[in-house]
């Protein structure tokens, strides 16, 4: 890879100038707060006080601290105990400590920080690792390494800041006791973590890369870069150019992208202002600014889309995109970045983050238009990728997205060729994200739950076809990292017939997927329609199921199913079937099977083409859930047994309003009546009755 | 009745003097919009047009349809279907079209409701009755009176607005076509709802009595007053003084209390503009007045309080409570009605409303500080009441609703001495409210569904003691009516100590229920503490079920259930049992059972006092519902088999914060660690002992 290589010699030429080879760190801060920043405060604080107020409300958190002893407790807890808790809570008051001594210049927020450092320092090097170490690598103070990176990265900081208070004593003393043993700790007996192609491994190298430049030591910079062996084996280039497909699509999806952009851009913004010349920001055409506005174009309503192992409650407002979008738009200057900064409402403590506030307070901000837009997946571009369809307008504010992207490593879910769709503020056709709850520790310890691999990972989970009740390449990851689904077309140009089409070979043996989703925008339907055409393609007999993970209140459905009223049983014994109580079984309608249900003040009518040969189940999850770990949700699994080739045919339509204020309903029931696979003159077409709009036909690619 | 007597002979001589004997009536417009609200509005329009920006929407709106055919259906579908609405649609457009033609003096305006009018009085006399009348008095336009009525109260207004552009053939024949015949459905056809002191009799005397006014016929407007007897036996008057409790509590509850408003206040609006001497917004200690203001009080984050048969979509953003504002406002001057105007966003289009807009427009709002009140239920203020303890402040938004009320009429529920919670915006212990989808043809017309009466109205869907697995009465309306709670004892003047405390005799036959519910503000917790003390009288032995239904996810009961993995039952057969699929049974916990969950950010936990004979029981909603009529919702369940006198004694604490955005979680456990009953000197005091804080103890009244 030549652009590494380049990267690399220009590297070895600029550390030998940045630092001289020593052992005592000098007073310099070298990390992302500067004199730039402080100056920029200052004045913002005098002329527009109310534009840095966070910075009132940091000092007041601080200031709380101040007349307290600090607690250093021996670690003990899981995530969400209260010894993971504190350490936590230190790791941001040595941050703020640092941040607020810059600022103010008041010497008690530098001796906080410093207290709480040599707290560390006196108990790191012997400290035996973490009691709690489950599932995870385990760290010393946490009972993952990934909490122990996280602590470093923003303790350097504080640290970074402090350094002018600190004696020459203190600092060799910080970085004998403290920095040197962390470091090690990270890199040496985490050496596996840290040289890992993972969010693991970005967060240790960007503790260990921004330590390194704080303390002046090239080797851990280099190590950071280039990983342990310096050789270009590991580290953050590496990850640069293998995490992030050339769109900036993150391999583990969206919730990971997030979580891992924060180490990311922090040490790059290290890597800028203490090597300018390798213009990191550059690197790979952009690929770290393209990773920003990919996260930001992966959600709705401000939240991420929970595609794989997700936690929903996670939107654009969390601190690793807040800085993300503040070192963004110091890199950028686009004025769309500041809408979401203002949503944000906060900004990072930062030079970025004042340059922000800068901006925010003379109205600089633009509005951010969603658009239809494609983000393909794997290092060169070629494993699939993620469709999101958008129509914004003053009416509709919708988005489906179709996911056909590969695995995305150990936190990828068994959902090939899966879809979502937002409307209205909400997730109509739902993802169950991840089963876990973070940080509390009466649930599992805050771990990922069991229920995590028995329902969240397998296919019937997601809105995708399962062959004879087994979870895609049967759950086994070893198959499923290997199979990418190929795109055949992605189509925006014309903005009311929008399409995206992947295939996909041996989802199971000898069995093929291919799905096409459109979105339509037509006068004919109130708001934008979509349809999708899934094509099995397999030479056996199989039972296909097709769920449609629904969010709201069933209102209607065209064929009668009978409810099991007075005993529900699953409705399978394992692949997540066993999770699901059947509430009510019947044969689909003989032509086209319709529900319709109500989800705040808006209907959703889904039509499939069906024969009475197929069954319709309604499910609600929560069998064989002694802990009550899963949210109960319902479904409805289209079931067709004994096809091979088959297609299945389905389109969603959104109408009518509930408006409960003025107890008006206005088209509760929806507009299609017949919905047919044609071919004419060789080109298939998907064929649509309308009740008050007739019959129009949409080409398949 | 005195007050009633001296209003009955003032009324008498006023009248002569408003009207004089005639058949047609004058040009003169008599009713809510005046010269003084043109007036207003067209200096706003000059001045503040952003402050009378809705008169432009309702513009908009009537201009669209200006172009189109008038649409006036035979009418056919029940309420939500095409008719329905259409004849709801056409209200409003007769209604507005008078309004714009009064505030523009644009003659299109006054001509499309005129036509509407006239298109109603073509067909009005030889309708027949609603082809889908169901359960309720059927209309003629609508499936229902209620409907009927409430055409009439809103039409009217349109065609008073309209009068002077009319000619005078056009009014005699208005009068003799259509209000004629539709004052004598409502009134002499529908005599029983008409004198019936209930919601739909307001509705129908408001229409009836604004119809009088506006016609300038004596005798609607006496029978509007007074019933069609005209003796006092029904009418307005007799509503004011016995469907309100002196505190201004509606007897069917705040969902009720919010749609009676309506006619209420707009019809006594009309009475002090028409009979000013009347003075009829000071009528029995300013009722309608405190009626308003109670419907405030009534609600939780703009919500009503979801009791009795209720849709808990309402808020006080309805139509009603919009006009009810506005008029309350330009009775009273109060300054913090104002708040609620500006949380509406919109205003009544008459005089009322532009007063409100001009108020608005120069800042004169001041906020609504909630506080704990108590309303008297009962004519006289002696049939029990409604207790709410608030406790606002920068930190804490919560709000305990205990019910002690009489039965509230037709549509009361069974559910005597039940409580309610929220906090943090949720509702936390929960209500399930009425069983309907209001205007949803497809679920059972509109209706209320049969699961109102199978589950909504049973004693088990609400938070008290059930005996036997039967409902309060063994749910007899004829029993349940003449059955009051007595308040023992309503306490607000600490803020830190509040109670409120009720019995009931004979709930079942030789069972009586005291229940006393307590809002404690001590250090010692995070937020305010509720405690229960339920104690039940009975010689007998009996099985008694305390149900909770708690909003939000488990995280941790202190005792292990056995749950139904693999097949679920009903709970029970009958009185809403069998709608309970049994979740999990066990043991409850030897002395105090503990349940924590996660709603939102925040935790909950209910400690109750429990030996090892007790059983907990973990439902969820979803049994012998074949139409998918009722939402999934669970409940814990505490059941003490074989009791005589018990009591149950239960704490309610809020506590921590799971955030999600910085990944820290506080406060996860909770404090209370022992909950015990104790005498002291003959006196009963509640003692508690906290992990932190040690122990505490309360008086019991």
């Amino acid at each position: 890879m030549n652009s590494l290589r380049i990267i690399a010699l220009v590297f070895w030429m600029g550390m030998g100038a940045a630092f001289a080879q020593q052992v005592t760190p000098t007073s310099q801060s070298n990390l992302l707060l500067t004199d730039k920043g402080v100056k920029d405060y200052t004045r913002l604080l005098a002329e527009k006080p109310t534009s840095v107020q966070e910075i009132a409300q940091i000092k007041q958190k601080i200031d709380a601290e101040l007349g307290q002893p600090i607690q250093v407790p021996m670690p003990k807890d899981a995530g969400g105990g209260y010894t993971h808790e504190q350490h936590k809570a230190n790791q941001l008051s040595i941050f703020y400590g640092g941040i607020l001594y810059q600022l103010t210049d008041d010497s008690k927020y530098a001796e906080h920080a410093k207290n709480l450092l040599f707290a560390y320092a006196k108990i790191y090097r012997t400290l035996p690792l973490h009691p709690e170490k489950k599932e995870q690598t385990p760290g010393k103070l946490f009972w993952q390494s990934l909490n122990e990176a996280v602590w470093l990265v923003y303790s350097i900081q504080g640290f970074d800041a402090i350094k002018p208070y600190l004696s020459e004593e203190d600092r060799r003393y910080l970085k004998a006791d403290l920095f040197q043993p962390y470091v090690d700790f990270l890199s040496v007996d985490g050496a596996e973590t840290f040289n890992k192609i993972h969010n693991h491994g970005t967060w240790a190298v960007a503790a260990v890369g921004m330590a390194g430049y704080s303390l002046e030591d090239e080797n851990w910079v280099k190590m950071a870069l280039y990983g342990t062996a310096k050789d270009q084996s590991g580290g953050f280039i590496k990850q640069l150019d293998q995490l992030f497909s050339p769109d900036g699509y993150y391999s583990e999806g969206p919730y990971y992208q997030r979580y891992a952009l924060l180490p990311f851009v922090v040490f790059a913004q290290a890597v800028a202002i203490n090597n300018p010349e390798l213009k990191i920001f550059d690197y790979r055409d952009s690929i770290l600014i393209k990773a920003i506005y990919a996260a930001i174009d992966l959600t709705y309503g401000g939240f991420f889309f929970p595609i794989n192992d997700a936690l929903k409650e996670k939107n654009l407002k969390t601190s690793e995109m807040v800085f993300g979008v503040d070192i963004a738009y110091s890199i950028t200057q686009d004025p769309r970045l500041l809408s979401f900064a203002k949503y944000q409402g906060n900004f990072a403590p930062i030079d970025a983050g004042f340059e922000v506030a800068q901006a925010l307070s003379e109205g600089k901000e633009k509005p951010f238009a969603f658009q239809s837009k494609r983000f393909r997946d794997g290092e060169k571009g070629d494993q699939g990728g993620l469709a999101i369809f958008r129509a914004e307008s003053e009416k509709s504010n919708s988005a489906l997205v179709y996911k056909y992207t590969a695995q995305g490593m150990g936190h990828g879910h068994y959902d090939k060729l899966t879809w979502l769709f937002y409307d209205n503020g909400e997730e109509v056709i739902r993802d169950y994200g991840a089963a876990r709850f973070l940080n509390i520790e009466a649930k599992y310890g805050g771990h990922y739950l069991p229920e995590n691999n028995s329902w969240a990972k397998q296919s019937i989970a997601h809105n995708t076809v399962v062959v004879d009740e087994k979870s895609h390449f049967n759950g086994k990851y070893s198959i499923a990292e290997n199979a990418f689904p190929t795109e055949l077309s992605f189509d925006i140009s014309n903005p009311d017939f929008q399409w995206a089409s992947a295939v996909l070979k041996e989802v199971y043996p000898g069995v093929a997927f291919k799905r096409t989703m459109f979105q339509i925008q037509d006068p004919a339907f109130e708001y934008p329609l979509i349809l999708d055409l899934f094509e099995v393609q397999s030479e056996e007999q199989h039972q296909y199921d097709l769920p449609l993970h629904f969010n709201g209140q069933i209102i209607y459905l065209n064929t009668p199913l009978a409810a099991n009223k007075s005993q529900l049983l699953p409705l399978g014994k394992s692949n997540g079937y066993e999770h699901l109580w059947n509430l009510a079984q019947g044969k689909a309608h003989e032509k086209l099977s319709q529900f319709t249900w109500l989800l705040k003040d808006r209907f959703y009518t889904w039509s499939t083409k069906t024969s009475a040969s197929d069954e319709l189940i309604m499910v609600e999850l929560g069998a064989n859930d002694p802990d009550f770990n899963l949210r109960s949700e319902r479904a409805l699994i289209l079931r067709s047994q004994g096809r091979g080739n088959h297609y299945f045919l389905s389109a969603l339509e959104t109408h009518g309003s509930f408006d409960s204020k003025n107890e008006l309903t206005v088209n509760a029931s929806n507009q299609i009546q017949s919905l047919e696979l044609i071919e004419k003159g060789g080109k298939k077409y998907i064929e649509i009755t309308t009740k008050d709009a007739g019959s129009r036909s949409y080409p398949v690619e």
